[in-house]
């Protein structure tokens, strides 16, 4: 199947030109690139009916220079008042400036960027220094109803950084970096909230260096984003990382946080626990920045110790019996596995592929085992902890598996995923380059509702011809989980993609799921907040809303669906723009 | 020390007289007795230098008919109502109903009843029969501005049941204690917030009976106050089992709950994680009945596996060393005992006579080993879960304990503990009808703040003479963990009593202990939560109250401080009224 003088695209191997709208939808560092592979290549082709001659030419590159045909909105006069408070050097109003930090990385706005189509931009971009300037600063604000964006790393893929209103975006990944406080006797760090995962985690891993600790620790904390996204970003969209299911979420990883809004800046308490009324740490967690901006926060971290983990990998012989392993795995009561996924038969096959399983004597093996390739399920999963609190999770894995009728496959596919798990983005440019999509929505479910919500999504999905839809689950709880689902198609028209992409959505609550484990809401599924949650529930989050920003300036124009009037709701619903 | 025909009190040993204040505040079941045994009766007279004179003559029993001097202060045309809406044969307004439902058992409402002084009542007590009944008790409440309160098992120490302003009590138990709903897929069940302790293990116990299940489960929430509180109860005040550290707290058992607020109904969705915005399923968790009345909860459950508890004693040389041990196991990653307890040497020496040790080989053993009774602090666990599981936690518990110059003492004691953990509230009466008080507060601390908090909080309840402290620490985090103080001393005087709480809970907030770790605030520490929470934080706590009840209807009076005023805050505090 792949010769050597096969034909494989020109995938793009140089960094995009600099100020260009590439530069700013592409993912990752700008020198980083993944490619898909030949055995992944020859997937696309057949299951998207193409041929190599879809592949020779590209399309719209998106490196022409960002050009904005929306001006500053600010007077001179507005503009010297933010330069007086961060500095003149921290204050852009350039194009660029704007564009980039105007936009995260959902497929819509790459869409949009990748053709120089309109976008909403704030008219300034600051990057404050303190706690104190952005005090400051949302006073200021709140004083003249200017909008406030806080901007992390950049990587929503909610629209949650869309500026629908112009205003100032704080961009705090710049300064407000740093670390605050380490704790070792609590197991805490307090770090400001721009610090990125990668600053995170080297202090930690390395910590009798950098912090004077005694041992080495980790946050645990390792989303998809992790080397581009930062701990403010992570609490605001109430993100998940991929060993979720061993460290906890980042709800129940913040231990405090300090926050300032228009009525007001405050930290939380440091307690492990209280019973002292409903949790101001809880009622902010997954504010998505539309209550305040968040300024500080502590952590809980973990003992590091990667000489402990354990990895397994298993092929079940068809989906039920995986999803059901599963469950007596959540339930199982000898502490969960760390990472933990489990592959629907068509992401599985996709997978074979890429670990390079497919036509090995693995492959052969399963099939003499009665696995057939059209059924097969793959899961992979790690215990992380202490040495012998891990090994017994990978011992009761194994048992519960083999009595599922899964063969083990050793756990080297996890250190192949290990090692790829957070380049796979990079994999949308090459596509996009050749007119296809390849985007995910996820969403909770109960153990009770997961077949409906996989069925019912899924085939709406492939009544799409040539449409690809990947499903794993990735996130494990007693009571439930997750369902991503990744899509690929060849999709260029964008009123096409978001149309797609609302029936899928409104197939997701039709069938149960929720509207976002861990992606959070932004804009982009805000109008569906109301029907999901039901009105008394929208109540509580706006009349919080009133309370912490009466003005309505922080992260305006439909966050969470908290201010989406009936009309603009048409309008942000796709198609209504 | 202990002859056969020494004196021993006349412990009460009947059940109180029907209708009277003594069956108001006594603990637990009327039939039930735990008296002081004679090695307890022997420390307390030495400690608090007391003769066995001290102890032939009771003072007020409070078996006297409970006869209130405040009338009922509703029109008959709104009883009527009330008799319309949950019929006739539930709705009361006789003194004994008004009392009983009115209070709670804070030492301060005992001291009360017991000497027939005034306490506030409701008008009226209703036994609502659904959730509907008390959607039409709520609007009509909210319309005529009386003021409600729900019922369940009446165990707050915290003032939480008091009717500050008259009004309508809904007792939860009577009809609102059923199954809704059992889920074994996703291992929830829901119930409505009336159901007991005891009516919800019996359930999960015997699932395979009861539910038609395929195994035995448990809900993993055993506070001491178990036998009689209620599901609705412990997620109002935010309470705490005492296995909480393998199960987890009160807040995070509640996977969803169903709320009647004077601003509506509604209930929260049931996903094991989301991030849809702050969750209201959270910001309802211990809002103490003064955003609405709880209608229902789902609960998450357990595997029921009593024959994996491993079980483990040790005695440590001294405070320091035990603490140290206890964070180290908190933050040992091999899973968390279920079970766990660290003694202070007060409290140690207590237990050693209540559970028989003093005087055995055991003691002389420990005293061979250097350790000195005076230092000795007892630490008791035990680990539930999977079998290996357990025996792992077992395994390294007993390694950290050694390394830290513990002496291993069996699993005995846990096993005394285990008989005797519900029944210890028994011994207040007995205690009471001499004259003296016992009494607790609790907070939570960060591992950091520990020892400062124990030093601090127990140096001024040891400055009161002949005062006895014991402390220990019993729900554990890897981040901190709570002090639990019990204090005894002879005192009769109400108005002595009430500063002496207020100046410990002072001495709490001084040292930087939490308010509460697992008791609620209620009416009782609420004086001190904007101090303790700051101003910001309470204010957030008091939009949510303005959003839920507007006209202050729902618990009013003083809960969490949401309405305390300034002239009340004066007159709530003790020593003010």
């Amino acid at each position: 199947m792949s010769g050597k003088n096969e034909f494989l695209p020109d995938w793009a191997n140089d960094p995009p030109a600099g100020g260009s709208y590439r530069s700013i939808f592409k993912w990752g560092a700008p020198d980083a690139f993944k490619h898909p592979n030949r055995r992944l290549y020859g997937m696309l082709k057949e299951e998207l009916h193409l041929s190599d001659d879809d592949f020779r030419k590209k399309r719209a590159l998106g490196n022409q220079p960002v050009a904005l045909d929306l001006s500053c909105g600010m007077e001179p006069e507005q503009v010297r008042r933010f330069m007086d408070i961060s500095g003149p050097e921290n204050v852009f109003s350039d194009d660029y400036a704007r564009v980039k930090c105007g936009t995260g990385k959902t497929l819509e706005e790459a869409l949009r960027l990748r053709h120089g189509a309109p976008v909403q931009a704030p008219d300034l971009v600051v990057h404050p220094r303190t706690a104190e300037e952005i005090e400051k600063i949302v006073a200021l604000c709140a004083r003249d109803g200017i909008p406030a964006y806080a901007y992390g790393g950049g990587s929503s893929v909610t629209l949650g950084l869309r500026p629908s209103r112009g205003g100032v975006c704080l961009v705090m990944t710049t300064h407000m970096n740093r670390l605050v406080r380490f704790s070792e006797i609590n197991q805490t760090i307090t770090v400001e909230p721009g610090m990125t995962g990668p600053q995170l985690e080297n202090l930690l891993n390395n910590a009798p260096d950098t912090l004077n600790a005694t041992r080495r620790y980790t946050c645990g904390h390792f989303p998809q984003s992790f080397e581009f996204s930062s701990v403010g970003g992570w609490i605001a969209a109430l993100g998940s990382g991929q060993q979720s299911s061993y460290y906890g979420d980042m709800a129940d990883l913040v231990v405090s946080q300090a926050y300032v809004t228009p009525a007001g800046a405050f930290k939380t308490l440091d307690y492990p626990a209280t019973a002292t009324g409903p949790k101001v740490n809880d009622i902010m967690k997954g504010s998505e920045g539309a209550f305040g901006v968040i300024v500080g926060a502590t952590l809980k971290i973990f003992r590091y110790a990667p000489e402990n983990r354990k990895r397994f990998a298993f092929i079940f012989p068809e989906w039920e019996a995986a999803v059901s392993a599963a469950r007596d795995i959540s339930q199982g009561e000898f502490g969960m596995p760390s990472a933990f996924r489990i592959s629907d038969p068509e992401e599985t096959r996709v997978a074979m592929r890429l670990y390079g399983i497919e036509g090995t004597p693995v492959d052969r093996y399963l099939s003499l085992r009665g696995l057939r390739p059209q059924n097969r399920c793959l899961f992979i999963g790690s215990a992380d902890g202490e040495r012998a609190f891990a090994r017994n999770i990978r011992k009761k894995v194994k048992k519960i598996c083999k009595r599922s009728g899964a063969v083990y496959i050793t756990g080297l596919p996890v250190k192949k995923w290990e090692h790829g798990r957070f380049t796979d983005p990079y994999m949308r440019e090459d596509l996009g380059d050749f007119g296809i999509i390849i985007d995910t929505l996820e969403s909770a479910v109960t153990w009770e509702g997961f077949h409906r919500l996989h069925q019912g999504v899924r085939a709406f999905i492939k009544s799409r011809p040539r449409t690809m839809c990947m499903t794993h689950a990735s996130h494990f709880y007693p009571q439930g989980t997750n369902l991503y689902f990744i899509f690929i198609a060849a999709m260029t028209d964008l009123e096409e993609y978001l149309e797609f992409q609302q029936g899928i959505v409104e197939q997701i609550l039709k069938h149960g799921g929720s509207l976002s484990h861990h992606h959070g809401v932004g804009k982009m599924t805000a109008p569906w907040m109301e029907a999901h949650l039901g009105k008394a529930q929208m109540d509580v989050l706006r009349a919080l809303k009133r309370h912490f920003d009466p003005n309505n300036i922080m992260n305006p124009g439909g966050t969470l669906g908290l201010d989406v009037a009936d009309e603009e709701k048409r309008r942000l619903l796709p198609g209504g723009s």
